[in-house]
């Protein structure tokens, strides 16, 4: 048997620990290509929120009554899966659990990396990082000597952004909102920030902080912070859309009184989403595994003790319990 | 002695005929490196209206007292740049009067294209046929077997726009405003029609046209448009932003409800200018002259006879005179 949180409804607005039932379930039997995992890890992070939502995405919705889905690293107990042995620490999806059995398919094996411990996988060496490095590298095109801008640069992402930015030679201005936030990345490496909560107009305090303007924009927020983006953006900026969390909580339409520039300075937009990168992940655990071991690119984690504390872990991501990324230990 | 179009005044809102005045200047004497020529077609185009401004841009002001500038197509009457001979047609950007003037390096001799017509190069040979092919081509990437929305395709830049689609093997739907206007998209190829003012929302017209979505956005108008293009596109869809007309005219912020889908549906946007792309005017004249010169991509052109005309034919651009390229031939 597992324990596992099932999702018990669905929340309308913010969720509740009401939306969870924890549960035994019994483990499939351990079918030819199946693997037996404990797991040692698991990640909780905003985009589940959309997967509680019976609404078509670019991730299905969780089921009710079965256990939700997410992040997870844990190590093999028994494989019939000859790609896996006993002892093998793995990355998959079957999180919110203790232990699950799962197809080798499924699996990735984590890469032996000197000085990186397995918890990296699910976020600097995981979809964190990989999101900050993907966006930043391919969808903005970002290379050294540009003046990158990135929106909430104290975030998981964001601070990953930051640092990466710099250990590629590039100018980096971040926003964040408050002193304290603003302290923290500037302690990344930063060499500006502008402070969303100050009072100035955003705009106005960019084209402070970035009196060149703009070569990249990374975009984890939407909205005010895209405007001021095009406002400030150089000719041929390069702009990756990873989130508009801005627009996620407000239902409002999103208004932009800059978006011409895009033809005057040629900007090109382009969403993007970590997965599509996956089959590049040996070329994404090359560069970043060794920043990650050597301390360049840093995570400041939030871990929480214990499975039966997944869903307040999972719920403090709306709260700002966390700062960086949040995990949690079985 | 030449005779010009000089700019007068700058105009508030809609220019009038107070702004333009006629009168004779002098041609400067005839240097080494210096051609003479005479003008035998203007071009008049709503971008400069925005050159009548006095703010900077992606082409600089015109200046009060001094001839205004445009497109133009010309025969070298003498020349001291030995790459010119008396006879050669060539094309310019000293419009507004008969005679000119102008250094070599500014003159692009017209290639010889059999079939096609010297004013074809102030048109689907030039600024116009080359928004169209670069921004569909180059900017969006299009290809063989995408649905492809275009704006405005009644218009100067949207009419080639369609042609070149189908030319390429795309499949079109092209919007404009009332029946006429859309019967015309339809005569030029397209698959399918949306009339923007029918009172159909944009939305579900476009959805109604492209039940399938579309891969490529063609934008000549911003606002709404956009917009609905948000709603559909597929995934890797890329969107050329050419003009947004809309905003030119409203003064309001552009509102967007599906700007979020940028993400999910991975969206690449790339604002562009024509005359970027000329250093590939090789390239240009050898997929397109054969298209211009076989009917394949036709022009409807309005054609207004004397200079004397010009700020008339001008004006005409805001009030509907035109169908298709607004030309003057003197």
């Amino acid at each position: 048997m597992a324990r596992a949180w099932n999702l018990k409804s669905r929340p309308t607005g913010m969720p509740t620990m009401d939306n969870f039932e924890f549960g035994e379930t019994p483990l499939p039997a351990l079918d030819d290509g199946m693997v037996h995992v404990r797991n040692r890890w698991l990640s909780v992070d905003p985009y589940m929120r959309g997967r509680m939502n019976d609404v078509k995405s670019y991730v299905p919705p969780f089921q009710i009554g079965a256990p939700l889905e997410g992040g997870a690293v844990g190590e093999v107990v028994e494989s019939k899966d000859p790609n896996f042995v006993a002892g093998d620490w793995v990355l998959h999806m079957a999180g919110w659990r203790d232990e699950a059995v799962v197809p080798g398919q499924a699996l990735n094996k984590l890469p032996q990396i000197p000085g990186v411990e397995p918890q990296a996988f699910l976020g600097n060496l995981g979809l964190t990082g990989g999101t900050a490095y993907w966006g930043l590298l391919d969808a903005a095109q970002a290379k050294a000597g540009d003046i990158v801008f990135v929106s909430a640069a104290a975030g998981a992402v964001g601070s990953a952004v930051v640092q990466i930015a710099k250990a590629k030679g590039m100018m980096v201005i971040g926003s964040a909102g408050g002193a304290e936030k603003c302290e923290f990345v500037k302690s990344l490496g930063a060499d500006a920030v502008v402070d969303y909560k100050s009072g100035t107009p955003l705009v106005k305090a960019l084209a402070e902080a970035a009196p060149k303007g703009i070569d990249v924009y990374f975009d984890n927020v939407g909205g005010d912070h895209l405007d001021a983006a095009f406002a400030v953006a150089r000719r041929n900026a390069r702009f990756a859309i990873c989130g508009m969390i801005d627009s996620y909580n407000s239902g409002e339409p999103a208004t932009f009184r800059y978006i011409m520039r895009v033809i005057a300075m040629r900007i090109m937009l382009k969403g993007f989403i970590y997965t599509d990168y996956l089959g590049r992940n040996a070329e994404f655990y090359g560069e970043m595994g060794p920043w990650v071991a050597g301390g360049q690119v840093k995570s400041r984690d939030t871990v929480v003790e214990g499975l039966e504390k997944t869903p307040e872990a999972f719920l403090g991501l709306f709260s700002g319990k966390n700062t960086g990324k949040m995990l949690v230990r079985l």
